[in-house]
């Protein structure tokens, strides 16, 4: 069966990375993959929870926020500020993007230092999850490069996709339409060397065989190999410093760089 | 190396199930699992939620809703009712229950009904997400069966159980010691049938490869079945009335069993 | 006229104790009286509320908080964690509960830590928040005598009955439909020596005379001597020794034990 | 021992009563005892609360909301509108004055509409929710007089007092001061005929006994009797209409006594 | 066209303070401009906000809080503390004037300390912002020279007054039914040397051009030189120490003035 | 005195516009304005607010959201869907927006339909309120004309730009440096036909004569007549028909359109 939008079953959309997106973070990237675009930005505090104070955890912390502009979605979706908190699904994801990141960190030779990744999504159809982690995990590394000069805080690459049965065939790297169609959904998580760091399968109304689930992650697998060679030829291919966008309105330098101590 | 309980590696720990633990709801039972226990209890509502309306969506609903009593954890956990929200991880948590409940529930039949879940954990030894849905659908089935009189809206029964690794060693059913040093932690939700549900692995730390996946997955399987061996050994015991706890202060049954109209 | 379930007018219903009822805590029980359990947990933490703090209010703090597990009621409550904030119901419930409990403990010899007191009713069947005073008061006991070795910082039990006019009769203990259908209903809050620690009577719908109010505190402590027996009997019958549950996946004892310092 | 502003310990605090305080609702006073000030107003609404209309309630509502000015206490409290939520006091002082008033109103009269009883104390000074239960009872009366010319849906006049134990002595009309150092502190609500609404009595730090707790309540009598008086008073004397303030800029006069349907 | 009370166009309402309207506060007063009442009072805390330590600003700070009685509108406002927030307008309202009294106050001189005026409307009939801020700075003055002893801390006084176009005519001073009629509304907030601190000026409907623009302002000018001979002579007029009410009850007057140390 | 970025004082920074630059809503821009950048994007809903309802004011509503991604900033500043309120900052400016679109909306002609405009800061380098209503203002004339064919409901486009005093100096259009250091900050909104909307000056620290106020007003005009030729050119030039982006994955342009009843 043809895929809405003319796909093979395992064909991923155009993958597209603008790095330096924004002015004043440490790193940023518009990721964009079909319709999917997320903003993923990194910044940083000189400090680390008060949990981790707490308990006398040494090292330092990343963590994650997620949000989706109330345009981004094919209905208005409310906005979460003027709500009052956010929905259940939105703390899922961003708990899910800040295990995965942490996942390639090494928080100990961070220091004493909170790393936040903002994931805002400006375009959703589908994925939007798996894009965050993708692109969070440019940005990380460009930041870690790039500014803060320590890339080997970062262990290695991360990325995402999503696979699933949708009308009961196996696709990868579903879109809106298919999300919303699919009997089966599921977020494969794996880092550079093939090593899986979530793996999340859901029935949609319809429950999977374990056949189908291993024909998934073997799909899911195929998929991020590519996303891999994607994101290491972005990562290569960036300018080594950082273009600070804007630099007349700046003032300091130092403002932007000065608020992590490595 | 040796679990700190004594048991295999692929070993459950002991189950017992309380049924009638509450006096008012449909139907509730306390599950125990080792040392976690959870009520589960249903109860209904003759009516949808807003957005079922608002869209149109035909037949009923099943959601849930998971707490942990303050003094159910090895250190008071703070009670969500007096911090003014719930926890990502609460949400997270509550929101699995539900899909894998509503994936045996047959919704339509429901007619315009919403059924509420329960799961409240009074001990909490590790796997407590686990031990709420295998409790849940042994409530939901004697509710159904008794009190409402409609077998058949539960398709088949559902249950879940963790797998992990810990210190390297694949194991199944993690306590909490267990699950506070897993480098993996697995929960797998399968139907009676033998279908998966949800599959949700993550990683603690430390990556894990397609292998140690497959060999979670089978070692989750192998508890499965033994889980709904002794599920279905449950639901068949229990005696086929619905036994009124207090009824001299009940004042009307139809105030208990009125209020859904199926 | 009789009551509905048989009792004469100043007939406690049977009490039920189950004494270290959870895993966790200090120490714990489940207190049933008739249809109405409450689980009482005691936990403690090493430091005292800030206002305590910035007052320089010298010696320790209890403090107790109170819920319904929604299931425990005739109809489904709603999950105060979920609405967002507790009623005013349930916090003028865990004020009463705290100043009772505050009356007979000797703060000054609790050095700079805070008792927790959770009260958590599993079956309402009118009288919980006498059921929750009564209750916590053994729990506090136990913990104090078996864990933290400190007996002499409760000076003494306290215990808590209602009393009310129910169709024009004066009637003890009331369950929660004869609590449906007072015109008066009344909580007497009382220490072991006889001392009255909270009055609190409520007309409701119809006021009451002196003379009333007089009967109705007759019959209070005449409920309440019986009780303070019972609880008595308890206390004395129950192990000297902290019985931990689960033991063997606790880890630590020093984790139970060791987070107050007297 | 001498009282320290020289009263008689069975001596009440001066009260003046200024009707038509606010310009807007349908009745209102400035309520003073002593230093404490509460203004006291009524307002109305043509519908009843949503739990009345599912649970099918016939007749009307009363309702209370009771706040503190920041710049009211001896220090400024926080503002609970910008805290985002109102205290356990203020819920259990707006509870009971809403009990108290209810008790006197005849609800089936009503009709299909709801009171607000709205009581903001300008200076505390100790007593303020009694004063704002006898405030807002005159308020009352003057409002279903006045204005809604429908007297009878007040069946009798309500009012409270505070009586306690003081560094060991018997005392009327606690002022801040006393209330601060209050062993016991105990309000009283009764209605005109001699009847009580509610007795609340509060052992702070050390437990009374009955002989003590009979003592209050036969002072308590002693001092409403002469409120009774007074208040009375008060209501005859005042004028039998509605003295409009600011009528010029009222518009339409039928704004505010149109929106009550009886 | 005349308007609805006989003023002029540029006729101000009659205005008349009440000074130490409340017991406890540092100062305070009853601010009435026609049907608006509102109580300003000045309360101070020995310490600043969380975000000057952080970003070490020396000095002190001024802070202000603004709340309408619910019974204070025409019709019954709902109570905020209630609803668990300020509304968009309440926060828009205190943080004006907040500005507009930090704009005369010497916050260097202040020391380490914050000023809070409360500015709580019992009555509004239009003017409420600008009433709040001509009778806080009256209230600021008070204190500063009676209790404080620091009057210089108040580099001058400020006030504020409401001009517009109300069916096509230029009007000052709007009462309620004017302002909810008005085409333009503007407030200009002024110091005694008639320097300007705030202009707002909003097309409710229909834009204005640059002429009624100035016309608006010319008037308000016109306005606030009578608010300023009216302020001054209040504030010469009034006694020259603190009356302190009810000084019998408030124990220690260092209680008072004794938690701001300059 | 030199600005810091080289610009005249009465030099705008670079306008850029690019429309359609989200998927879903009806029409969209990215407006840049030096360093500042907003995400203005129209949606509707085919009913209007509750307050509307109840008080049947016929027509339409228009509402506007504002927020800044966290990572916008020079610091990072808080999410507020995560702080669980939006601050007292968002709520004015989403208030001014609002009230600056509707002055040049037909709302009667709009039927019972509310348009949402979403400005969403990506950038922040000052005058993010007034780049949000030109955007805004660009957006609403774009969908209205392309999408809803009625360009009418728009009555004339409406622009906004800040003037101020910094370092003593008038400047136009100030960056985030030059806001920083202001001593008066003004907000000038004017409608194409040279109309006043909204006029809001603020000193900041050092009040401004009248003199200074009109020179303020008049730079404000004078760089928003340049802005309304920029604005107006956009618009001229931007294809007349909505370009939907990523139609293939849109399902049915019906959703898109549909959701509006004119």
């Amino acid at each position: 069966m043809a895929r809405i939008d003319g796909r093979a079953f395992d064909e991923l959309r155009p993958i597209k990375v603008t790095e330096n997106f924004l002015a004043h973070p440490l790193s940023s990237v518009l990721f964009e993959v079909g319709g999917t675009k997320v903003i993923c930005a990194l910044t940083s505090e000189d400090k680390v929870p008060g949990w981790m104070k707490a308990q006398k955890v040494p090292g330092g912390w990343l963590t994650c926020e997620y949000g989706l502009l109330p345009a981004s979605t094919h209905d208005r979706c409310k906005r979460e500020a003027s709500n009052g908190k956010q929905s259940g699904r939105t703390m899922e994801i961003q708990r899910l993007i800040g295990r995965s990141l942490r996942a390639v960190v090494d928080l100990d030779r961070l220091g004493e230092n909170t790393l936040f990744i903002d994931c805002d999504v400006i375009d959703a159809d589908g994925g939007t999850r798996c894009a965050s982690i993708t692109g969070a995990s440019i940005a990380l590394q460009l930041g870690l490069r790039n500014v803060l000069k320590r890339p080997n805080i970062l262990k290695e690459n991360v990325a995402a996709i999503s696979v699933g049965i949708v009308r009961g065939e196996l696709v990868l790297d579903l879109n809106y339409d298919e999300d919303s169609n699919a009997e089966v959904d599921m977020n494969v998580v794996m880092t550079e060397s093939g090593k899986l760091v979530e793996v999340q399968g859901t029935a949609e109304g319809k429950a999977f065989s374990r056949q189908q689930l291993n024909e998934m992650i073997d799909l899911a697998e195929f998929g991020l190999k590519k996303i891999f060679t994607i994101q290491k030829e972005i990562i290569e291919k960036a300018p080594k410093v950082h273009k600070v966008r804007q630099v007349e309105e700046l003032g300091s330098l130092g403002d932007v760089f000065g608020n992590i101590k490595l």
